[in-house]
This record gives C-alpha cells, sequence and structure tokens, in this order.
C-alpha cells in the first residue's frame, strides 16, 4: 500500500515539527488579512501626498459568534508614540475600515490590530436572552465582573464609578430592573470601552509604509528648458541669467516647475555634431548628457552657463515666482569626466586595459562611459553618486529628473532616494525609465515619486482608456505617478508630427487632464512638429546636440491655451488629483469622454481626438454616479470658454471642432 | 514657504537611516517578484498530490541589457540538499517559468534564484559585433578570461579542457577564425554554464510551500452513513459488523471513502429526542455530536456500536475494499464528558460556578459544552485535542471530517494539522465550515485538505458557473479542495424536495462531475426527500435523532447510477482533476455545457438542470481550445450509454429528458 511507504518517507524528513505550545507564546486569537493599501505584502511603500486621507481596510474575523472590534495604529514622521483611528465594518463582510489624515511628509507607517469586544458580546447575547424571557441572573453577574476588571485598569474617579456600577449590578438588593438598566447602560459600555483590556489584541504581523511627498509630487505643470538656449539671439551660448529672464513668462503661463537637462561641463571626446552625427565641428556645443571635462563633473555647472553662484540665483529667482528647479540626473560620465581619471576603477575596464564606452551591439556610444555599479569598490562609488544629489540639494534643488534609471541597479535607487529622503522628504524623484512595464513598475514602488509614461505613445481613443485605467483603478495608483509629458527631446510623436497644431492643443489638454502632473518640452508650444526623417520620433535639429533660438511670441503658439488649462487646473480641485478619473460612454469612437471627479468639483470632459475634422458624438453621461435625477435637467459650464449648456437624461450631444480651435470641452457640472 | 516646514519635521522625525553600505552585504543585483504559485506572501503553502508537475512562474529582471538566467530551488520531505530546475522566459516579458515534480506526499518547499549569464550576454554581443564587421579582437580576450575563470571553478578533465579553449582563444598565434569558433562553441559555452559562478545570484527572499497530499485528496467519492443504523432491523442498533458487511456494496458502487458520524458514547444530560425534540424518551438514542458518557469520551466507542477491537476490524475489512475510514472530529463535550469533571478548566465556568453550555442567544443548547481553546491551560486541552487525533490514527484512522471548525480558533487547526500532519503526512482533514467566504477560505489555507462548500445551494446554472469559476478559476484552486456532498444530515435542498427522483440524479452528475471530490450521505441514493417541515432543510426523522433501517435495494434506488458514474470517473482521467473545468454556452440557460480537460481526455457534459421536463439546446462546443477543424466533423461518445454522435462545427443539438431518465450527456471527445 502507498501509505506505508509515504509514512516512512515523511519520518526520513527530518521536517521541523510544529512549535511546542506555550503560554507565554500564545497564537493569535484574531486573523488580520487583505489589508489595503499594502504593496507587496509590505515590502514597498506606498505613496500619497501631505493632507490625504489614508483609508485602512482589513478583513477581520476569527471562530465562533463574538463581537470583534478593530483600530489602524500609525505613527508619523518624527511622532514617538502610536496613534489610532477607530475601525468599523460591514455587517457580514468581515470587512473593516478606518482612516486617518497624513499631514505631513516624510514616512509614515501603519499597521492594524484587533481583538475580541467581550462586553459587547455579552451585551448583545444578554440583550437577546432579555427580550427572549430568558432567566439572566448570572449573566448579570458576568457583567458586573467585566465591570469590575475594567475598574483595575481604570483611574481617578472612572475607577470609582466603575466599582459603584460594578457592584450595582451584581447586587441582589437593588431592584432587578435598576439592575439590568445599569448593565445596558451607555455609560458603562464607553468606561469599559476606555480601559478594555488589549493584551490580548491581534496585531497585523507587518508596519506597512506610507511615503507622504508634497503636493507638488502630485500636482504640478513642468516645463523643459535648455538654458544654453535661452539666450535669445543666436550664435550666443545662454546663461542662467538668461534662462532666469524667462521665469516670469513660465510663471504668468501657469507652471510650477523649470527642468533643465545637465548643467555640467560637457565632454570633448568623441562629442557628437548636430543631428547626432560623428563629426563635429569645433563649434558644436555637444550633448548635455555627455558628461564632465576638464572643467568638472557632476557637482559643476558648465562655464559658458556661468557659475555656481549665477546657479544659486536662478533658483532663487525661481523661488520668487514659486517654480520649483528640477535638474537632471544622468549617471554617466564622458570620457573626459574627472571620475575617469580619479576613479578609473568605477569603470568597466577592458582586458587591454582601455575603459568601455557604452553599447548595446553593434551599437557603440563612445562618448558615454558607464559606470560599473558593481565594481569592487561599489560603497564608494554609490556614496559619491548619493553626494552629488545631496551637493545639488545644498543648492535649494529639490526636484531630480532621473536619466534611465533602468540602466542602473535597481537595488541602487531604492537605497539613494532612501538615503536622500531620509534628511530631505520634500524631494521629489521622477524616473525617465522608457522599458518594459514591469521595471518601469518596480522602480516606481522602489522609491521614484513620479515616472515618465507611455502616454505620447496612446493617441486612440481605446489605448488611451486602457491605459490610464491600468494607471488609476489598479493597485499601480498607490504607487505610480505618471507625469504625462506631451513631448520630450526624444520624442516627438507622428500624431503630431502629422496633425499639426490642432494635434498640440488636443495632446496638451489630454495630459493636462488625463493626470495632474504633466509637462511640456519647449518647442512644444510653437508647434514644432518636423523630425529628423520620415518614420523617426527624433526633431530635426535637435536641441540635444546644437542651441536652438526661439521666438516665444510667434504666430500659431500655443501660449493661450497653456495659461488657460493651468489656470482651470489650478482652480479645478479634480484637476489637481491623479487616481479620480473614470472613463464614459461616447458614441464616436473618435471622441473620448472621461469625468474627473472631487467632492463638489465635478467634471466631464470631452475631446475630439481627430485633429483632421470635426465630430460628433452622444455622450453618456453618469448620472447615477453623479446624482443627477434621470428626469431633471442640468447645467454644464465649459471651462475653456465660459459657455454653459443644459443637459437632460444620459445621452447628450456634443460636437467637436478641432481645425476651428474647438478640440474640447472641460465642462464642469453646476450645482445651484 | 512649506519646504523648510517640512524640513524640520524631517529632521525631528528619528527615522532611522538606510543602512550604511557595506561590501559584505551587497544588495541585491536581480529582482524576482510575482511568484506564482504563491498564497499570501508565502504565509501559508499551496496544495497539490503526489505526482503533480508544479509549474513555478516569477518575474525576474535586472537593470540594463545583460542576459539573466534563472532555476527553481526545491527540496521535497526529507531531502537533505536542494534539487533544481531550470527556469526559461518569453521574449520581453520578463516572466520565467520552470517546473519539477512533487513526488511523494509531506511538505515541499521551493524558491527561485536568478543571475546574471555573464558569459550569454557576452556570447550575445560578441556576435552582434562580429556580424557588423566590428574589431573584437579585445572581446576575444574577455571570453578567454571567462573561461579561465570558469577553469578556476571546474575540476579533472573539464578543468583541463577550459584552459585549453581559453587558451586558444586568446592566443595571438592561433588563426583568429579558429579563436572565433572556439569562443561560440557551444561546447565552451556548456563547460562555463556548468561551472557558473552563481556566489552572486539573487536568491527570492522567501521559501514557499507546498502541501503534497496523496491522489485521494483529491479524486475521491465519499459515502457518509450511521452505523448504527446498519443493522438492517427496525429496534436494533448496528454494530461495526454490521456497517461492515455494506462495505462490499459500497466497493461495488465505487466509493473510495467511507465517513460515520461521531461513534463515541453519547451523552444522556438533555439528550434530544427524534427530530430534535427535547423531551426523549428512555429509548431515545441521541446525537451522536454530543460526545461524552460515563463510558468515555473522544476516544472512547459507543459500546452498542462494539468495542475498539471492532472498530479496527471495520478498518481492516475497509482497507481490504480499498477503502478509506473517515471519522468526524467534533469538539464539543456533552456534559457527561469525561473531561467535564477531569478538567472543568477547560470549559467556560460561569460566576455560579456552573460550565456554561453553548448558546447562540437566544437559542441554548443545553447537551453540548463548548470547550474553552483559551482558557489558562489552553496548551494542555489542544494537547489533548491533538491525541485524540492521534489516537485514531494509531487505530488506522486517515481522513478526519471536521465538525464546525469554524467555531474553534483558527490557530488551533493550523497547529494541530501541521501537528498530525508532521509525521502522518497521508492524514486527510475535510472542514464542515459553513459559514462565510472569508473564513472558509482562511481554513482551507491554514492547513484543511478539502472543505464543504456553498455547492448544495448553487442549483441555477448562473450560480454554478459562478461559483465554480471562483473555486476553479481563481487562486483559491491553488489551496481550496471542494468535496461536493449533494446532500447532508443537515442539508436536504428544496431542489431535492420539490424535484424527486430526476432531482437527485441531475445532482449526483453534477457533483461527480464538477468535482474530482464528492459525497453522498446515505438515503440520496434512495431519493430520501421529505423535509421535517416545509421550509426545512431537515429531513424528518433524521438520522441525527434516531436509528433509520433501509432498504438498500428498494424500487428507484439510484446505484446503478452511482456504479456507472463512479466507474466513468475512474475510467477518466478529466473527471479526476480538481481545476480542468471550463463553462462553455449553451443557448438554453436551463441546460449547463461544460468541459473537464485532462490530456488525451477531453470530456463535454451537458446537463438539463431542469428537473420537471426536456429541454433542448444548442450547445457552443470550444472548437479551437479543442483543436478541431471548423469544416471537420468528430465523434463524441456519451459515457453514460456508449452512443457515439457526430457533430460538426461549433453549435451541435442537445436534448435532455429527466423525466425519462436522461438527464445529461458526459460525452468524450473520440480521437481516432
Amino acid at each position: 500500500m502507498v501509505m506505508r511507504s509515504e509514512k516512512s518517507a515523511a519520518e526520513r524528513s527530518g521536517e521541523a515539527k510544529p512549535a511546542k505550545l506555550s503560554a507565554r507564546k500564545a497564537p493569535p486569537r484574531v486573523e488580520i488579512e487583505g489589508i489595503s493599501p499594502e504593496l507587496e505584502s509590505g515590502r514597498f511603500p506606498v505613496k500619497r501626498v501631505s493632507g490625504d486621507l489614508v483609508e485602512v481596510g482589513a478583513d477581520v474575523f476569527k471562530d465562533g459568534h463574538d463581537l470583534l472590534a478593530a483600530r489602524v495604529r500609525y505613527r508619523g514622521p518624527g511622532d514617538r508614540t502610536w496613534s489610532f483611528a477607530p475601525m468599523t465594518y460591514e455587517y457580514d463582510s468581515d470587512r473593516w475600515t478606518g482612516s486617518f489624515v497624513v499631514d505631513r511628509i516624510g514616512r509614515w507607517v501603519f499597521s492594524v490590530e484587533a481583538w475580541m469586544d467581550e462586553f459587547a458580546t455579552w451585551k448583545d447575547g444578554f440583550r437577546k436572552k432579555l427580550d427572549a424571557g430568558q432567566d439572566v441572573t448570572t449573566e448579570l453577574l458576568e457583567g458586573s465582573r467585566m465591570a469590575a476588571a475594567a475598574e483595575h485598569r481604570a483611574r481617578g474617579a472612572e475607577r470609582v464609578r466603575l466599582r459603584e456600577l460594578a457592584e450595582r449590578i451584581a447586587d441582589g438588593g437593588v431592584p432587578f430592573s435598576e439592575r439590568v438598566r445599569t448593565a445596558l447602560d451607555s455609560e458603562l459600555e464607553s468606561l469599559i470601552e476606555q480601559y478594555a483590556d488589549l493584551s490580548g489584541a491581534t496585531r497585523y504581523d507587518r508596519e506597512l509604509g506610507i511615503t507622504v511627498d508634497r503636493e507638488r509630487a502630485r500636482f504640478a505643470a513642468w516645463y523643459e528648458m535648455f538654458p544654453r538656449s535661452q539666450a535669445g539671439v543666436p550664435g550666443r551660448h545662454g546663461t542662467f541669467a538668461d534662462a532666469a529672464r524667462r521665469l516670469p513668462d513660465l510663471a504668468a503661463l501657469g507652471f510650477d516647475v523649470v527642468y533643465l537637462p545637465p548643467i555640467h561641463p560637457i565632454g570633448r571626446t568623441f562629442r557628437k555634431g548636430k543631428n547626432n552625427t560623428l563629426d563635429p565641428t569645433a563649434d558644436d556645443v555637444g550633448s548635455p548628457w555627455a558628461i564632465g571635462s576638464e572643467e568638472g563633473g557632476h557637482t559643476a555647472v558648465h562655464p559658458d552657463l556661468g557659475t555656481i553662484d549665477d546657479f544659486d540665483r536662478f533658483v532663487e529667482a525661481a523661488a520668487e515666482h514659486d517654480i520649483d528647479v528640477a535638474l537632471d540626473y544622468a549617471l554617466q560620465c564622458s570620457p573626459d569626466h574627472p571620475w575617469v581619471k580619479e576613479h578609473p576603477e568605477w569603470f568597466f575596464v577592458r582586458p587591454d586595459g582601455t575603459i568601455k564606452y557604452a553599447e548595446n551591439p553593434p551599437k557603440r556610444y563612445q562618448d558615454i562611459y558607464p559606470l560599473n555599479f558593481w565594481c569592487d569598490d561599489w560603497p564608494r562609488l554609490w556614496a559619491a553618486c548619493r553626494d552629488v544629489l545631496l551637493f545639488w540639494v545644498e543648492h535649494g534643488v529639490r526636484t531630480f529628473r532621473v536619466d534611465n534609471p533602468h540602466t542602473k541597479p535597481l537595488s541602487f535607487w531604492e537605497w539613494v532616494i532612501r538615503e536622500v529622503q531620509a534628511d530631505h522628504p520634500d524631494v521629489i524623484f521622477l524616473a525617465e525609465a522608457f522599458t518594459r512595464p514591469k521595471r518601469m513598475k518596480r522602480l516606481a514602488k522602489l522609491g521614484f515619486t513620479q515616472s515618465y509614461t507611455y502616454f505620447t505613445w496612446r493617441n486612440g481613443a481605446s489605448e488611451i482608456r486602457e491605459y490610464l485605467t491600468e494607471l488609476t483603478q489598479t493597485d499601480m495608483r498607490d504607487y505610480f505617478r505618471g507625469n504625462f509629458f506631451v513631448n520630450t527631446p526624444d520624442i516627438l510623436h507622428e500624431y503630431l508630427q502629422r496633425g499639426g497644431r490642432p494635434a498640440f492643443r488636443i495632446r496638451l489638454l489630454l495630459g493636462a487632464t488625463l493626470s495632474s502632473v504633466y509637462g511640456i518640452y519647449s518647442g512644444f508650444e510653437l508647434c514644432e512638429n518636423v523630425p529628423l526623417r520620415a518614420g523617426s520620433e527624433e526633431y530635426l535639429d535637435s536641441e540635444k546636440y546644437e542651441i536652438r533660438v526661439r521666438d516665444w511670441g510667434a504666430p500659431g503658439n500655443l501660449n493661450a491655451d497653456l495659461a488657460k488649462i493651468n489656470r482651470v487646473r489650478r482652480e479645478n480641485r479634480a484637476l489637481q488629483l491623479y487616481a479620480n478619473l473614470t472613463f464614459h460612454h461616447s458614441e464616436n469612437e473618435q471622441i473620448l469622454f472621461y469625468r474627473k471627479a472631487a467632492p463638489g468639483n465635478d467634471l466631464l470632459i470631452v475631446v475630439n481626438l481627430n485633429p483632421f475634422a470635426a465630430e460628433a458624438t452622444m455622450v453618456h453621461v453618469p448620472l447615477d454616479e453623479l446624482g443627477i435625477d434621470r428626469e431633471q435637467a442640468y447645467v454644464v459650464e465649459d471651462l475653456l470658454t465660459g459657455t454653459r449648456y443644459t443637459w437632460r437624461g444620459v445621452r447628450n450631444y456634443v460636437r467637436l471642432d478641432p481645425v476651428a480651435e474647438q478640440a474640447a470641452h472641460v465642462l464642469r457640472l453646476v450645482r445651484e
């Protein structure tokens, strides 16, 4: 028989026997599971911003019919003790919920604890027995005992009062009705609850983290510009002072963050020429991402931009306009970077003793040396990389756009972000990781505050719905904040190349309303749309390799659109939240229809995605979700034009003509 | 500005700084996440049966473009060392899979490890550079170095060979083409792979458990009978010997497990009379679940059933028919149980010194004392409860049907099941937990081998589809094995009460084909369907409170149906697996259509759920999944009748008349 041999196999196993029972280490009496929010069993923190209400859910249950009680325990940065938030449950669901406000930035932790509510259980049974006319003499004594037990935990007047109540309930000399009344009185219940014995409470076995960021981590409009292009005069290398002169305009347009590509000295060796050519002239300025020259590395500024003092002045000027300066953090070196001489051991060395340039065979990037993050001296290299960040933090930088983080160890990012945020929790990291989904997500989980997204490649209605639903309606909402850049120096999408000005206006409206944090790279507002060649997403005469002088007031610019949409964003809470997005039906697939909802601020947004022609549709308004009666008329106001429309019922007519400058409605539900 | 105050809040926080970097505790270089199967972060084991192939999946990735390698590490009971199974990945998915066979019962563990495949990465780049006509002199030296590094880890002839290869690749005197050929040769790759340096491999940070049960944990037909009813003579209390005389018939009908309600002495105090009345006569035999009398408790047998030796003989007789005996494990005591005198401290004591009977206010169950699992002496009580199981294990019992486990601590079950299975991994526990879903699931997760289900209450097509889809297509498939009892002494569903014999035949067919493990409680085969009263699911004259003598060959019995379906189950692998179920479209909602699939054994099952009338439908055969060409005719054979049908295309006609004894087809796809 199989059983015998199976048994002897088990006897051979030597598997550890279950732990011997010990009264000192009692197993849990209540089970707690299914906590939300919880990311990968608590391996990573979820993200919130200061002021958010954190809603905690948990499945809490035990055997039998006893009543339970549960609470959230939580602790903010700097708290020496735990705070508690009560939890309540939905009948028969075993699901408990509670909430608390994270009122300052930094790393928070929370957990859940639960226990059998002995008094509530007793009271419930007592009441039912009373109602059924059963003898409750013994039950009164039980109730009295619980009051007496609480008395021993209580202090002062409450202790005295508990003794009085315990005695009155137990006292056969007191009229029965009075004993019952005392036992059922809410005074007793609240006193016992106050001095409940939680020594046997079950605590969820993990503490879960919450990274609480400042508001701008979730709500901001970004503007990317190359400072060297800001002189406004052909042939002259722009400076920080030139860049600072653009700040008032950017502030007027409603931007919150100005992001500068690398501002460091640029290498000469294998410098790239215009349009990424390999034969530069002496005048070519090179790519700012080829960081480092004899003039310095990641903590130096390019001499043609000015001095570090000039940079400090730029940061101060930005602060006066309430604009954050974001720097590029690109961990790679030109062959001329000081580290190449000082720390050749931080790079990959080939058998012939030369340092290895970057490659993705057979492609070669000879102007760039990658760092060897796992070299023997890695702890010092990692510390040096951290110190670069801390250097710029000292110079007032609180936002870093991180170049290609997916080509550096994930462990490094988890370490360095915590290292910086431990002392500077206001620092924001944006991951430029255009890579496969799992790596993108992991970078967000391990600490990046924001992430670039696939948004630029999502231009049709169904792909926008699908992607945004994943971002905002799955657990990604808890850790991945998509910063919706509509273009970048690397990405000029075919949709913009072909669709012209209407396409630019459509994409701006989408970026600024689908996500609470979005950005443009300069030139977008001038509808620059000429690619390097057909089929390429690279710009012709890309600013990555040369200085570009632009006329910001040129005809056809989108400054008015930018100013308007950024103002609408600032005036409407619904556009400042990230995951409050739902899509609704539009009968014409060329027209996208979605809702952004905040308390008292409901926006219904309708966008014609066809940049070439007018489209009309019936949109299906989610009346039930909006709390609108089916028969009742309601008013929506287009925040872009001020026009009001009276709508009725689910289906309502919309026609949008991007060619005639009307690509979208941003309709606010007027509740009067 | 906000930033300043935020910063000082953080400075006050005292939050631990990130750990200092140390070369000795390097962070992982490869990320491993999303392991399957994994249950609640490894908190609980998944379940398999001996002989199963365990398919392991994992998301494995690192930064950059390096090629990776991964493997499953696993260890069976008794293994002193780890075994390994290679993993492969689907291009661009970051998803790796590997598998291994669990070839014996007991507790297995597995995990995943992954590392950068330095040589494969090098070889891939080398080949691309060669193809692009680039100079690869240095690359050859790099390849030679890798061979030399492997040489230092190799032994014997392979070490010598690696040295030869390393030298040949590096030797400028050897023709270039020969050096290249040597570097690209599979001999070198396999030698280097064999001696790969895994010291830097990343190991998934948890070991995940697999409880491997014997086959009958997943595939069995159960028969429940009260031994006291087996005398076959009215008025005489049946014995184990009487019960044993039924075994040949049960074996002939194809049953694998005979389950006996409690066989222990029955209490006298507050004994229940017939039909659960409170005024029994002296002749009333009482409920077997009121366990314990002066004659003994949970390790005694009821004297009227025989002696413990008689019981042993019953177990032996069952074994001769390859039938397992399942006992009821009901942890409660009648007031006459020996423990009440010997260990009053194991019960709930009221303030007046009396022991508390079971109650669910205002309902009282005075014939039962619940055990106080959290009494001060709980470690001894728990051990005593375990010893009850071990006592019966010593008497050859390997299967326990556990009564109301959800009214005893979940922690207790987790402990006691591991405690028993550590030495006896062949022991099967079936949870009778008719409770809310989360508690039911938790009991299954923490160790119960099988679970009763809501199946008896799922009689319509949509509710059957929904419930079975949850059981077999969600992660429940990994831990919850539903034992589909079609009736129990507590549950005579209205569907059976009203539908009569056709309903019984329909439910039998559903139970026996929807789940690989199912059961009937005796009387079902006689279509007993009279409830205690209208609206009740209790049987009239319930066997729980009296002896029931039955004529097993009475007209209208389902013995032929039982024998046939159990034979079909034994002959068809598809009916022996649990989660291999998919539902398919039937145009008439009264007819359910589903597929059970196993390699080489595809069953299409069609059941008319309407016991009152014939129904016809077009069923939609999943041709693509079955690999059948749309144009090609195919043959299906009804395993219940032997009739063959030639079908063609997706839609095929079926008519079933339960009243005329044809309630279902169990169609095997004939592949010839």
